[in-house]
Order: C-alpha cells, then sequence, then structure tokens
C-alpha cells in the first residue's frame, strides 16, 4: 500500500490469493448480516400487525443488529478487515487503507450478498414482503440522511479505534463494541429513519422489494459520515507516525 | 490424530482419561443448554396465552439462546472442544478435526443430555409440555431444512475462527460471539422454523413432547450445512499449512 | 491455604489486611447486586400491574441479573475472588479453596450486604413493597429446590471455570459468561421459582419483606448445587496437578 | 501529574496537543452517548403512547444505555482515559488523577457535548420535545439524588476497577462491564428517577427542553458518589504502592 505502487501493481494486488479470500469472506459476513437483520425484520412483522409501530420490534431489531454485525465482524476480521458495510470500505480507500480497485471489488462483493440474501428471504418465506427502510413523518429526508451519517460517523470511528494496534488491552473487545454502536443507533434511529448506517442493507431490501425511494438518503449521509470519521480519527484524533498502526483492508495471513 | 493412525489405535484413542472427561463435558453442557433453551420456552408459554405468537417470546428465546450458549461453550472450550452440539461435531468428524469414534460417543453425550434435560423439565413442572420446534405455514419443509442448514452454516462457520490459533486478539471473545450469532438466528428464524441450529435440541424435545414430525428438518439442514462450513473454511478460506490451527476435539490438558 | 496450618493461624489469616479488605469487597458487591436484582424487581413492578405474570418482566429480570452479575464480579475478581453469592463460598469451603473462618466472614458480608440493599430500596421508594421469590403453582417446594440448585451447579462450576489459570485465551470474558448463565438461568427458571441462584438475594429480599415461607428452598438447592459443581470440577472434570489453579478467595495483592 | 508540578505548569500541561485531543475525543463520546440515551428515549415516545409508564421502554432505555456506553468509553479508553461523564472526572479530579484546569476542560467538552446532541436531535426530529429526567412520586428529591448517588458510586468504583492496571485478564473486557452496570442502574431507577448517573446527560437535555427543574438531584448525589466511590478505591480497598496503577485521564500516546 506504499504510495509508489503504480496503478498497475496495486490492480494486480487485487486479483492475489488472499485478496480473493477477502472478497468471498465480504460476501458471507455481509449475506449473513443482511440476513439476520432483514430477516429479524421479517420475524417481527409475522408476529406483529403493525411492527413499525411496536416497541418490541425496536427491540427485536436492535439486538439483532448488535449480535449479528458482532459476530460476521469477527469472522471476517482476520481474512478481509472486516468491513461488511460499502461506507467502511469508502472510508478505508479515502483514507488510503486500501486500494481502490480493492474497494470496488469489496463494494460489488458486499452488494451482491445483500441482494442474494434478500432473494433469498423472499423465496423461502413464501407471501412476505421484504421490508425497506422507511422515513417517518416527523423527518425530511435531508434530516434522515444526516441522522444516518451521523450514525455511521461513530460507527466506522469504532472500527478504526478497534482495529488500532496501538491501542491496549480493551481493543480485544473490539468487534463487540462496533455491535453494540450499530445496536444503540437502531434504539435511536429505528422509529425515525430506521437506523441503516449500511448502504448493502438499504440496497439490498430495495432491490428485491423493488422500491428504490429515499435510497440516496441511506447512502449519502453513510458515505459522507464515514469518510469524515475515517480522515479524522487518522488525521486529528490518534495521527500516527506509522502509517499501518490501523490495519486496512486485505490480511497477508 | 496424524493420518498414519490405525483404526484400533483411534478408537482406544477414544478411552484415554482426556477422552472420557470430553465426553462428560459434552454431556453436561449439552443438558444446560438444552435446559436454557426448552426450560425458557415454558417459561414464555407459562405467561403468554400463545407465546409462539408473541414477540417478546422471541426475545427471551434470544436471549436465552445466546446467554446459554456462549456460557456452556465457555465451560466446555479447554476440555471437548466445546461443541456442544452433534451437527459441529459431524463437521469435525467430516474435516478429521476428531476421529470418528470420538465423533459417535460426542453425539451420544449430546443426544442423552438433551433428553434427560428435557425430562427433567417435564417431571419437575407438573402439567406443562415440553415445547418443541414448529414450522410456519409460509414454509415448505424443505425451506425450513435450507434455512435452518444455512444458520448453520454460520454458526460453525464461526466456530472454526473461534478455535483457529491464528487469529489476533479479538479471538479472545469467540465464545461470547458465537452465542450472539446462535441468538441472531433465533430472532431472524424463530418465527419460520424455531431457529433450532442443533439436531440434539430438536431431538431431546421431541422424544420427550413424543412427537418426531419435521425431526428430519433439524438434522438433514444443519448437518449438511455444518459440513459445508467446516470444509469451506479449511480448504478455501483460511487454508492452513500447520494442520494443528484449528484445534478440534479433545484437549491435552 | 495449606493443610498444615493449624486452626489458629487459619483464623489469623481471616483478619489479614487483604482479608478485610475482601469482606469488604464482597460487602460491595453483593449490595449492588441485590441492590440491581431487587430494584429492577420493583422497577417492573411499578410499571406492570401483575409483573409477575408479564413477559416483559422476564426480560428485565434476566438482564438485570446477567448485566449486574457481571460487573459486581469484574470488580471483585481481584480483590476477593467474586462470590458475591453464599453458594459460592460454601463450594471453595468444601473444596478446601478458602478457610471455614474467612468463608463464614464472607458469609456474614454478603448476608448484611443483602439485607441493607433491601432495606434502603424499601425506605427510599416510599410505600411500595421488596419482592421475595414465589414457587410457581405447577411446582413443589421439593422441585424448586432441584430447580434452583441445578441452576447454582452451572454457576458455580462456570465459576471455577473463569477462575482456572489453565485456561486458555477465552477466560478473559469469564465475569461476562458467569453473568450470562445467571441471566440465562433466570430466563428458564423465572417464572417456576424465581431464578434466585443466590441465598443471600432471597434471605435480603425475604428479611426486609417480612416473610421467610420458602426460604429453605432458596438455600439448600443451591449450596448443595455449588459443592457439587466444585467437587466435581476439582476431582473428576478438570482435575489438577498443581493446586493453585483455581485460585479461591483471598487475593495476595 | 506529580504533586511538585507547579500550578502553572500544570495549566500548561491542559493545552498540550494530547491534552486537545482528549477534550475532542471527550466531546465525540459525550455527543454519541447522549445522542444514544436521549434518542432512544424519543424513540420510545414514538412507539408507546406513555412510554415512561411501558415495560419494553424500560428495556429500550437500559440496552441502549448499555450499548451506547460501552461503545463511547471504548473509544475514547486510550485518549482521554474515558470519562464522558462529569461525575467521573470530577472523581478523577478529587483523587490526583487528573489536574483541576484539565479537568474543567473536560467537563466543558462535555457539557457543550451534550448540549448539541440534545439540540440535535430536537432540530432533526421535527415536532417532538426531548425527553428529561423524572422523579417517581413515590420518590423524595432526596431519596432521588441518594439513588443517582449510588449507583454513580458503583459506576465509578467499575470505571476505576477497569483501569487499574494492576488487574488479571478479565480487565479487557473493561468496557464492556461499565456499559453493563450502567445499564443494570437504569433497570433498577428507571422508574423511580430515571437513572440518569451522569450530569452532562440530565443538563443537556434540561437545557434544550427548556426546564432544570430537579437538576441539582442529577448532579449533587451523582458528584458525591463519584468522589467517594474514587476516595475509597483509592485509600481503602485497593491502595496502591504505585500511583501511576489507575491510569486517569491525559494520555502520553
Amino acid at each position: 500500500m506504499a504510495p509508489s505502487f503504480t496503478v498497475t501493481s496495486r490492480f494486480h494486488e487485487s486479483f492475489t490469493r488472499s485478496a480473493l479470500r477477502s472478497y468471498l469472506a465480504e460476501f458471507i459476513s455481509t449475506f449473513f448480516y443482511v440476513l439476520i437483520v432483514v430477516g429479524s425484520g421479517m420475524s417481527s412483522r409475522k408476529l406483529m400487525p403493525d411492527a413499525s409501530l411496536n416497541p418490541t420490534s425496536l427491540v427485536v431489531g436492535a439486538i439483532a443488529n448488535a449480535f449479528a454485525l458482532s459476530s460476521v465482524l469477527y469472522i471476517a476480521w482476520d481474512i478481509s478487515g472486516g468491513h461488511v458495510n460499502p461506507a467502511v470500505t469508502f472510508a478505508m480507500a479515502v483514507g488510503g487503507h486500501i486500494s481502490v480497485p480493492t474497494a470496488l471489488f469489496y463494494w460489488v462483493a458486499q452488494l451482491i450478498a445483500s441482494v442474494i440474501a434478500c432473494l433469498f428471504l423472499k423465496v423461502i418465506v413464501v407471501g412476505m414482503h421484504v421490508p425497506t427502510y422507511v422515513i417517518a413523518e416527523e423527518m425530511t429526508g435531508f434530516g434522515a440522511s444526516i441522522l444516518e451519517g451521523i450514525l455511521t460517523f461513530v460507527l466506522v470511528y469504532t472500527i478504526y479505534a478497534a482495529r488500532d494496534t496501538r491501542r491496549g488491552q480493551v481493543s480485544s473487545t473490539g468487534t463487540l463494541v462496533i455491535g453494540l454502536i450499530a445496536g444503540a443507533g437502531v434504539l435511536a434511529a429505528g422509529p425515525f429513519s430506521g437506523g441503516s448506517m449500511n448502504p448493502a442493507c438499504a440496497f439490498g431490501s430495495a432491490s428485491i422489494a423493488g422500491t428504490f425511494r429515499n435510497q440516496a438518503v441511506y447512502w449519502v449521509g453513510p458515505l459522507v459520515g464515514a469518510a469524515v470519521a475515517g480522515l479524522l480519527y487518522d488525521n486529528v484524533l490518534f495521527p500516527s507516525q506509522n502509517s499501518d498502526s490501523v490495519r486496512g483492508g486485505v490480511s497477508n495471513v
């Protein structure tokens, strides 16, 4: 990842065996993350007449998000870096932690995984619709995007902290706290903007549900929030003499 | 576990002191896992007229599964390897991490433990039935088996990741994230196929309830999903030069 | 703690500075554990007309127990050994990990702490009663005691595993999984026997509520279950060449 | 932090680059903590007609507090020390772990962050009020302050334990257990005094809601409880030969 690498060599870097394993790891983790998050939304809808207005469905959504994200980051952590979210990959690319071609393949793996997970749910649960993220009447689309962006900021910031090798002993709980802050975000934003914080999740459910209404809300805010978080962490809050202190994407294991 | 071991020596290996302790550890952990999972289902049924349609019982089931599995894996981790699930043992045997005779004794310990746990619940709570896993009307048996298999895939994949000694510092939270992904599976699959992910749990409750309807659903999917997860992890995703990097079953402590 | 110690020296051992700090640590941790467990029961009763029949109060009770126990064990872990429960202290004394006089002072600290915590709640929340553990109509007192004893067994077994220095890297999550198994026990036993698993908690609430009905249920089962768990762990499941592998009570920090 | 430092040098110490980063880290973590805690209260209010009397809103509040605090402490842990609470900063200053000028800047960062977080919520969620902490009819203001103080005591005590470098391997779960005890406090105190345990949170929501009724309750109790916890830990419970064993505020990374 040294700046002297040429574009060609960086592109080749995207096809090494470890890079291909990274894409597969991102695919698997994103598939299961979306399966749990969207699947638990369908569970809520099956049990509750109007789940989007039921407080227990808020608890279900929050712990599904927290439990799933902690786990799928854990299994991808030492292979792909554990992004499982196009916004995280975007921040890592903006910050120079992974190359742009690699980031694009990460995005492709994440988006395809999300679409397939939602398609799987639609096929396997006969007669139920795949739910999409909805913005409350109290919110403008602009406000919803800012809220999603702010929550993605803290999510990405936490990921940077968890991958920072300079951190002390509490860092071993990294994937857990990332899951917890995602679950907390759902609790705060669920009834207002849905608490997606992940463009892949919004894209997959919208693709299968067949409606891309407000899709931009779940891309613009999170991508901007993620990039700002990464830049702030690297350059202001915890700047590094050693460029390797935040480990980015492709591992060399 | 070297391939030059003869069948006889591998069979003897199944009766060493540490092997016998492993079977006892599997028995104890499976007993308590099933006691909590089935017991919390009975708690829900006692408090709610129709618990299978009540969203709070979904939360109860999910956190009971997550809390119990994390704990019982933790206590068996350094003794038996922490399978507590015939599907996990099957994957470990298919991948060559434990011998077939040892795997069979693991299965026996797990199944007996589950039956005894359910029998204990039936005897001690006078007048209540032991609940079994039910498939929703929206689902076919085939679909339910695939759903259970997919969720068992990620469970076993997470167990492989947690036991991989090449993993970095986040691996110390291994038993916690395994519990979390199991709880997440319940949230996504609970109202559709029950979210068993564990043939022992399904077998024990069916044995005591006296109905083996759809029992194959809770065996075929999970066993196949588990084996595929193990083979994929070992051979594609994180192949190892050192055959000991995923520690399988019987410890030598 | 060597067997050649005379009774006198062991008695003196109970008055060293580190022993006195241990009693204080047990007092503080037990006070807060009981404050949270009984206080959350009062919260449930304030919000729900008949909390003992409400499923959300089961969730409240389970996560209060899990969250509180993980934390109060954590803060006492390196000072007193983190018992916070007369049944744990009993098992440690039976297994020879702490001396009998020290165990008695631990009991005194735990019981006084529990009574004061319940008294504090009664005084500060004007006009509400302190709730006590109740046995469901489906249960006999004998059955309830066995259920409480079985759940205390796995709790103490988990504590032994968490303190075992031979355990690998997952052991750093020890206080968390102890809390989780306690919360899981509440989910399984809550509507049947209350899920106390801790005689101090039962004693304190009964003292302030003024009714010792069924109190023996919450002592006999847990004490027997705890002792069996400790003896089984030490002698059968994970016997030690080195008598210090399970660290008992008073630390020498 | 040696006592021979003059006031001037200690004041200069408050403007080093690492000190400024600490204030920013406190600002960011407090902003997100308040955003989640107050935001989840608004989520509850949107979904439930009278959320303050609804048991599910108690669960939402508790897990929002636990999830958020664990995460925001984690990300600030190695930068500012992870206070995120004026009561914690007060205890650290009383105990001499950080200088008074630095503590004042911490307070400023925390209070401004809380006000901005609440203002952000009010602006972005059109037409909803920012909720404030309420004292139940069963409670006196004095009782509420004692309850909040007692819960802040155990919170600060846990923070001291988590930062103590003499602690063993379980200490790596430090930020998690601090979050758990905060969540447990909400479960016990929620319907009685709100379970704030954090003057910044109470101040921010009161500022934007425009009512400072009972504000003193949420300052006096927590500040006294925090200071007592710190002094007791340092001087009685776990006194140190080495004054650096509890790491206070500004890191030198």
